[in-house]
This record gives structure tokens, C-alpha cells and sequence, in this order.
């Protein structure tokens, strides 16, 4: 089989780019012999060690196969069937995994507006009528998403005003970080400082849309019951077989902050994006630019233009096609090249 | 990172292995630029070509993460939850699964005992009073093991007789193929040979345990309606986002019949084995070796003795502790050095 | 034991109402001896005879235990688990049966804001971006509650139009008929006319809240696939054993039309109730009154007044406790008294 | 609508009964004014102290619709998905619940063979070895049929030592107690000296099959959690709206011992009819009858004829057509002339 042509850099997902150098050199590194499988491998060990070191004492490692699979899995530990999760109705886990969450736990989502991407302390606290009502379902779990899927962040203040509010209630805080990395860089603060330190209780710390080829870590914080989770992983079909894999990947993610040069490296290069697009010209941002996403209003003729001159399966993402709103996602291997060809593309479009 | 000392070749599983450098291979050259996300890439839409001439034209194929979810999603596909499925008791998914096909699918698994690890033709007919009894559920699926879980292989005339029997009544196939790769090594014919060809409707075709680093493949035959098949694997979490670092995988394997020069290494690994085990010194054959793996009788003691000597996590697995049965798994990567090695141990071990 | 006293007739729900005379006779009469179990009973022949009598040829009727059970049998036999159910934020699917949809289907509710409490036909077409996007769940019914949750009726109308805005994009429509009896009185038309005749698939016809002691009865009009009704009974744990006496209580209230004459009645005392209450005293109906509710405005000190003077467990509902609604529902036996010492006490309260 | 001529009384089921009059009686009489719903009556708290001063203290009552529902929901209330449960091959939940219990609460049945219908000890701690090994579904409950499946009776002491293995290992005791007045009658004990007394923990109290409507008993003793049982119940759809109903049938089972009365009569009834056939002639007894089934080894022949001869829908189940087996049931209104007159059809088939 001969190498790929490098096909051109698209801005449709994080998940289009591939993996990097770092990454591939230390799975070829980890090809060495025999190890112990489902886990019992030094990689695995070792990673456990180096989330304790990040997200403090205690921490739990449960390597994964996906991000869906990750934040059933954190539902599955932290929920029982008839307990119920509050989150935005554009939550990953509301909108775009097809109903896994309560197809496989079978808990309900109750869903707020949000505000921004949003969620809010109101959110949390507006159920209390429901308590203890053997015909509602109870709200267990505020689940947040950081950076939002409007590209949007949590501070650490919002965070552990949430939070707060949610353990007054005897709840959990669910973080799906599918970008947690992106969220990190552009505070400038630690992977813990806005998770463990913020109060949330569970993180699906995403790996795959930072570089990594595959694997995504469920880590449990203070607080969460953990004696079934070997057997959930399992039940949830999460378990990798030959784990040294996923668990390599994150100790390359971790190792020489890996993980923060390439959410720097994403980030910036949205800034940029966002930059070349002049508002004046009818590029106008829909979200404010706070990590890896850019959000532009165009109208739909602009946006069929866009997608006919421009390579990419597809070259970018129509968020809103009713509203006019398009997703350009910058990666770990985006280049000012590709921002700038994107940004030329937008004005000739429109300028017709 | 540096890389790691190659730990010593063990016998516990061929999940201990890491994966086959054409496949290191495969997946670098694949790493490069940009690819649709979720399946709509390249070395997907070829893998789904490739199947088609190995299986036959109309066989569809559906890369997921692991053997669980291969086997959970057949089943979710060819079922409905009043119906069920009839296996062996030994089976992986009665087995070793967790439970995750009832929990996951809600269908029910109706137990034969099996010879050999074999299901018969008869195992498939004796349901017949329950059909259309509303408080018994409805056997819709034979889901058989091939390689079985004794290391012993089904030949294309059982297959057929199997699947006859279940046509007749109106229910589907599923093969477990977690080692089908060894068993067409063993009785040397094609994978369509003990599979679409002999009337299987669905496969659950393993990697992992032949040189992959994670994969598998459900490749669903003539019969299945495949219309919910996008959106089960997604809400059973076995939807990788960057699937081409599946399917070039498993392009790698099919190329230049790596999966053919592997399972039969392993097979001939598991033979000179048993030939070098001597009964005359008590190391009897439990089952006839027709695979990878080889079973033998041991005391106790000797077990013991024998799990003190050798290196692994573990070094083998105990089979089944009350009968004194050990499993001496070989894989791609076994050398005549290791079967040398372990025979020799075993040998000083019954010497006493 | 002794006859209890019988304690007063208070307006919290239809549910705090007993069985009508007419049932209970038919009960003692259907216990005389033996009779098949689980519907093999001449009870259960004729009621099946009877429900295509009113609802046309080919109604199949599925008696059930209790509300909940027919609304998710009905969704169960509609849905596979990766579709979705459009229903108001109010409906008793989402939000009174404790997440028992989504738990037992593993389906998806997706909701919509309703006016006066009835969903629109743009409210079935809205969603069709996702149409074949595996990301996300696929709409499959359309859930609506005639009566709505607020007492309002749908037109046989009103009706048609989302019913064939649902069947254009390949959707069911499941009517939740909890008191469907009391919309088809407050019409005066057939019970088929706002079922069966409009477009609706499968009804949850209810009879509890109609002066039934229990059961309710699942009737599939045209169009849903039944080969599993009965497994799906069983599994859901719908399926009585003596079934006679669910369908008995149904033939009596089929039988000299006791449904019309009791959903009249308590519809004429919801519609009395809301002439006694004077808007200009602070009285004000929170929605038109169409059937055997009545909601009202009151202030949260009036509401605490009422409910300390009035008897019952409790007395009536307060709907909405934010907005100061309370539900008054009135049933097949309140009697004229009933309604003039409960708008006394209003009365009285509201003039402080 | 006139009464029903009363059909004749056939063998077929406990389930082909009626209800008894004194349960008539009581529910006539709770059928007096509102009272509250969902379990917020007189009736249902009576019921509850009642049940407290028969099981022990502590005892938890719930008021469920059916049998099914009520194993399924001690199942969900005893499991995490995880878990399972150890049972006879031939107990009701594994072979008659249609899937239910795996279907609702996901856990894993694991069946053994039993002898004479009954688990022993050693069937509860022969799964050690799958103890905390994530890829084994855990042990978590046994659940045991009191009286059997084959009518046999589990002795207090028999009971205690099953129970004492059991929570040796951390595991809860089930009983499915469909016929547990059969069984105290048979052995002359209390209800609680059969259950709470010997060491169970849930009982599924079953009042249907002994003479009333509809209707069963769940009922905890000590060390279940208890705190999501209103929530459970409610998701299991097995919450009446109007539970006076079924709380004062049960009131009146337990007024007067009527249980005993009605349970004494039946399992007279049935060893009048072992005492009336004759083994000589060729009716033998597949297992001793200790309460109100009889089964009886005949021919293919012989079981056509007889089903031919008799009455009923159908007259007697055939328990066993491989090998011959009919089960003869006789219920609370079993008359001697019934017997004496299913004793002589099957004298003259014998007689050919």
C-alpha cells in the first residue's frame, strides 16, 4: 500500500485532521512484545498515575474507545434509571449522538435553552418541584460541555457557580471536554482548574479531536461511587482489548504539555480565521471566538458558493441552515495558509 | 518517551500481541492530511470493496471499535428484544461479555451445552414449542463461534447443516468470526468458504486478535436489513469519528493475505506445541488442536507451579480451575523459540 | 369488613373517582367460573368485536393494566429504539410517567413548546435536517393527548392536518386518549372521528379515569405491523391473567354508551364550575374550559387558603405553582353540590 | 348485559378462576366517594400495617398490577445491570416472563438444573470464580419459586440454608411467591416463617392466583434500599392509579385468613385427585404433590383423548409433550365433583 496523497486541510471537524508525529511515535514505540490486555499493561498503569498528578489525588483513568462512549459511560456511573440529566438542548449528548445516552442508560435528558452555549446556576435549581414526585424522573446530573458547542468557555468562576449550585442538590457535574485542551489554552489555566478544582465530579477528557487516532479518557473526581465501573466499561462496550494503545496516545498527549501546544496551536489559528473575515464584507461571527470554532453568518447563497469552490468532504460545517450560521473548526495541524485560502475564498464569495 | 523493552512472548492471549508492522505500516501511511470523518473516507469506501470480492457482491460492511460491539451490534440488527438467541454455553457472548448483549440489546440467550464447543443442527430445532407462545421468547438467531472457544473449527458441510436448519425456521445465522481467520488458515479454504458461502448471515470478522491494534468488522450477508445499520452502531458507541485508522487497518490485513500468512502461523505455533507437549508425561490434550490454541490437562500443582515459572500477565490462562484445564494461546508474533521454551517448562514442571 | 363512609368528592383528579355501577355489575357478572387466561376469554372476543364496531374493520384492541403501560406498549410497537417521538413539553409522556418511555423503548422524546397545549403540524415537519444523519434520533411518531394536558380538544380537523403532515414524512400518530371519551362528548362527535377517522394509528383509549376501576386499552388502527403486539405486552408487563376482567369493565362502558353519558356529565360540571367562578372577584380560567378541567388563576395566598379549608388527598392540583394555575377536574360523579361548595369556597377566599 | 352462564371448572389454571366473594365484597364496599390516588388511600396504608404485623416489621409494601411485574420489579430493585441472578432453568422468570426480566432491568439470568424444582446451596456459591472479573456478569441475587414450578415445597429449613449461602456472599434471596399460600398451607407454617423469617429479602406476594381480580404483592424485608422503589414501580408501569382497589382485595385475602382458607381448599383438592388416580392403571405422579398441581406422566394418546373429552380453554396444560407429563392444577373453587369427574375421564382413557 503506498502513501496517501495529503489531501488538502478542510475546516469541517477536528475530526477530519489526523494524528500527530508525537502520538504515532510513541504507539510505534508501544508495539514492543507481549502486554497484559484490558488494561493490565504499564502504559495504562503509568497514565493512571500522570491523571492523578493533573486532576489531583484520587482521580480515576477509565481509557475508552469513543467520546459517546465516554459520556454514556460517565451517565451509566453517576445515574440511575429513573434519575434524569440536565444539559443544554445543544449538548452533544442531547443533539448528535442518537439518543445513546437514554437508549443505553435509560435516564432523561431535560434540556435549557443556554445562553451562549451556556448552561447556568438557574438551570440547575429550577427542578426542585420534582423531588421525590414518583412520577418525574429526578435530576442527578448537570452535564456541561467545555468549550461548548458553540466554541464558547467556562470559566473557572461559572464553572464552580454551577457546580455549587448542583451539589446543594445532591447532584453530580458531568463535563463532556471533548476540547477541554481548547478551553484550557485559551483560559490559560489548568487541565484541573477547570474541571477537578471547579467541582465537576466527572470528565470525558477528549483525546481524538486533539490529535490522537483514536481513545477518549472517562475520569472520575471526587465523589463518584467507582466499584461498578470495570464492569460498565465492559457492559458499554468500551473495553479496549489491547489498551496500551489508547493509553500510550494520552501519555504522549500529556507528556511536554503535547495537549496545550496543539489546543494553542488550534486556537490561535481561529483567531486568525476570524481575523481575515471582515464583518464589514457580511462575514459577521455569530459566537465570540474562545477556542477552536469560528461561527459565521452567511446568507445561503454565499453558503452554497463556499461549498462549491472549496475541497473537503465537506470543506466546513452548515450549523444552522434555517438561520444562515456556517462552523469553520480550526485543528492541531491547521496552517495560516489554510486560514488564509479559506478567508480569500469567504471574500470573493462575498463580494459576488 | 522511549521505547520500551519487548516484554517476552506469553501464551495467555493472542490480545497480548501487539500489532504486525505492515499494519504499523498501513495506518502511517494513512496519516496524512486531512479525511472525512465517520466513515465517508477513502480507505473506507475501499475496505467496503474489498469485502464485497472476499464475501461476495451485497455484503455490507460496518467497521467498529471492538469484538463486544461487533457481536452486540449483529445481534441488535438481526433481533427484536422478544426475541432471542441460541448459543452455547461456553459461548464468548454468554460467557465473557458481561452481559452486555441482554443489557444492551434486551433479547434473551437460550444455552445448549454444545460437543467440543460445537452447537449441532438439533440445538437450532428443539424451540419449536415455544414458537408464537407469547410468554416465551421467540428464537430469531444461531449465533456459533469460529473459531469456538475450545479452539476447535466448524467445517463448511456443519455450517451448513446449522444454517439450514435455522433458515427452515426462519431465523438467521450469526458467526463469532473473533479467530475466523484461523479456522480458513486450518481447513484451508476462503473466508466465504465457512462463511457467506456456507449460509452465514452475519459476521462479527476480527483484527485485533490477528496483528491489529483495535477493529473489527461486522460484515452483514444476504438477508439483513441494514436500514437502522448507521444508526445502531452509533447509539451503541461503535462509531469511530476517524474510522480510515480502522479500515486501513484492516485493508492492511486483507493486502497480500497478511490475515492468511498470520492465523496460520499462529495455527502451526499451536501445533508444534502440541507436539511437544508429551502425554506420556501428563500433558494430555484437552480438545483437538485445530487452531491457535491449545487446551491441556494439569494438576493443580502443576498449574501453579507452572504460572510461578514463567513470565506474562499471566503467562497463560486457567481455563478451568475445578477440571485442571490451561489454555496455551499462540499468536501472529509466537516464535518456535517460545513454544520451545514453554514446552520445556512444562516438561520440567511434570518431571516434578 | 365494613362499607367505608364515603369520604367527598373533591376536584384533584378523575382518578380520586370509583368505578361506575354499571362496571362493577359487569364484573360480578363476568365472575361466574372459569375462563381462559390472558385473553383467551369470551370477554375479551367480543370486546375485540365491539372496538372494530367503533373504530372500523381491522382495529385490533390489546387491553392493558394501567395509562403508562398503554402509552409505551403503543410507542414500543411503533418505534425501533434509534427513532423518536415529537410531543409537547406537557404531554404525560414527558413529563408524568418518571422517564418510562425512554427507559423502556430507549426512544427519544423530542419536544415542542405547544399552544394551549396542542402541538402543530410545523411542529411534525421541523425536523427534517435530520432525516438519515446517523448522529441523530429519527422521528417515527408523533405523540398528541386528546384531551390535551391543559383540557383542551383537538378538532377532528385539526386533527387531520397533522396527521397527514405526520404520514407524508413516513410518521405514526399516537393519540394518548386518557379521556378521549370526554373530547368526543365536548365535540359530540364518534369516538372514530377523533381517532381512526382523523388519521391517528394507535390510541391509547383510556378507562380509569372514565369510571373503570382499572385497565386501559391499546386499540391499533390501520397501518402499524402487529406480529409482536402480544410479545410486547408480555415484556412490558401489561399482559392480565384474567383478562375477562379488563374487557368486561370495557363492554360495560361501550354498552348503552355509559362512556357518553359519563364523559358528558363531568364535562357539564367543569363547564358549570367555570359559569361560578367570577373573573371580576380574581377568578380568571387559565385556558378555555373543553372537557372536565378547569384551570384558574389564583394568587399563591388564595391557593394556600383553598387548600387548607377544602377535604380531599389533596383537594385539587396546583398546576403550575410559579404562575399561580390550579387544576380543577371534575369526574363522571361530582355532583352539582360539589361544584357550588367549591365555587363557595372560591368565593369566599378570593373576597378574602 | 345478562350474566354469564357459569362455564365448568377445568385444570388448566389457578389463573381460569374468578375471584372469590368476599373479595367482591371488599372491593363493592372501597368503592365508596374519592379517595386518593396512586396508593395515597385508607386501604393501601391498612394494607401496609397489615403487612407488617404478617412479614415482621420493616416490611416494605408495594402494590403492583401483576405477577411479571411484580419479579421484575424486586429484580430491579435487588440489581445493578451488572449483576445477575441465579435460578432454576424451568423458574418462571427464565422461562415464562417472555425475556421480561433481561428486557427491563438488563440484568443476566444464570440457570441450574434444580432437582425436583428446587435450587440448592451449592447452585449459589459455584460462581465464585466470576466474582470481580469484569468480563462475568456478578451474582447478585437467587431467586427461588415457593411453591415450585413443579409444585414442590421448599421446607423453612431448606429455605434458610439457600439463604445463609446466599448472603454469605453479599447476595439478596427473591422468591417468587405466585402460590406462597399454597406453600404454607401445605406445610402448615406462617407466611413469614417461609419468607422473612427464613431469610428472604423480596417477596412477590401473589394474590391472583388465589382468588382475586388482579393484583400482587411486593414485598421487602429487611436490607433492601428502598429509596427508589415509588420511582421504579411508577417506570415499570406497574403504579394503579386507583391502588385502593387492589389493597382492599387484599385486605380481605388476609382478613379471616381467607389466604389460607382458599389455599388449604385447593391443595385438598389436588391430593384428592393424586388419591384418585391410579398408578396401576397408568396414571403416574411426575413429582410428589405438596399443594395444588398434580402432575401426571401419561401417553401421547392418552393426553389427545383427554383433551378431547374435557372442557375448558384448554382443560389441563401439557406440561411436558417430549416425555409425557400433563399438569392437573386445581384452584380455590375446586369442587370434589371436579375432581371425581376429571378422575373418571382419565380412568376410561386409560381403559382405552
Amino acid at each position: 500500500m503506498s502513501a496517501q496523497p495529503a489531501s488538502p486541510h478542510d475546516f469541517a471537524s477536528d475530526n477530519h485532521a489526523g494524528a500527530h508525529a508525537e502520538v504515532i511515535e510513541a504507539l510505534i514505540a508501544a508495539n514492543a512484545g507481549h502486554a497484559g490486555a484490558y488494561g493490565t499493561d504499564a502504559w495504562t498503569a503509568r497514565l493512571a498515575q500522570r491523571i492523578e498528578e493533573l486532576f489531583g489525588p484520587g482521580a480515576i483513568t477509565i481509557p475508552v474507545f469513543g467520546g459517546t462512549g465516554a459520556n454514556v459511560l460517565c451517565l451509566e456511573l453517576m445515574c440511575r434509571p429513573h434519575e434524569a440529566v440536565i444539559c443544554t438542548t445543544d449538548a452533544h449528548i442531547n443533539l448528535d449522538e442518537c439518543g445513546a445516552p437514554e437508549r443505553i442508560t435509560g435516564v432523561k435528558l431535560l434540556t435549557v435553552e443556554g445562553e451562549g452555549g451556556k448552561l447556568r446556576a438557574d438551570d440547575v435549581t429550577n427542578w426542585e418541584a420534582q423531588r421525590g414526585v414518583e412520577h418525574h424522573v429526578q435530576p442527578r446530573v448537570v452535564s456541561i460541555t467545555q468549550c461548548t458547542e458553540l466554541g464558547t468557555v467556562y470559566t473557572p468562576e461559572e464553572l464552580r457557580v454551577i457546580a455549587d449550585a448542583a451539589h446543594e442538590q445532591g447532584m453530580y457535574v458531568h463535563m463532556d471536554g471533548a476540547r477541554l485542551a481548547n478551553a484550557a489554552a485559551h483560559l490559560g489555566v489548568s487541565l484541573a482548574a477547570i474541571s477537578s478544582e471547579a467541582g465537576v465530579d466527572a470528565v470525558s477528557f477528549g483525546g481524538t479531536k486533539n490529535g490522537l487516532l483514536y481513545g477518549e479518557l472517562v475520569v472520575l473526581l471526587d465523589g463518584i461511587d467507582a466499584d461498578r465501573t470495570a464492569f460498565a466499561r465492559k457492559q458499554l462496550m468500551q473495553l479496549a482489548s489491547k489498551m496500551r494503545f489508547v493509553s500510550t496516545q494520552f501519555e504522549a498527549l500529556l507528556a511536554d504539555e503535547l495537549w496545550l501546544r496543539s489546543a494553542t496551536h488550534a486556537n490561535a489559528m481561529a483567531t486568525l480565521l476570524a481575523e481575515r473575515l471582515d464583518p464589514a464584507e457580511g462575514a459577521v461571527l455569530a459566537h465570540p471566538v474562545e477556542s477552536n470554532a469560528v461561527f459565521v453568518r452567511l446568507s445561503a447563497p454565499a453558503i452554497a458558493e463556499l461549498l462549491s469552490r472549496l475541497e473537503g468532504e465537506p470543506p466546513f460545517h452548515v450549523w444552522d441552515r434555517d438561520r444562515g450560521v456556517v462552523r469553520l473548526m480550526c485543528s492541531w495541524d491547521t496552517t495560516p495558509e489554510d486560514v488564509e485560502r479559506l478567508a480569500e475564498a469567504v471574500r470573493e464569495v462575498l463580494a459576488g
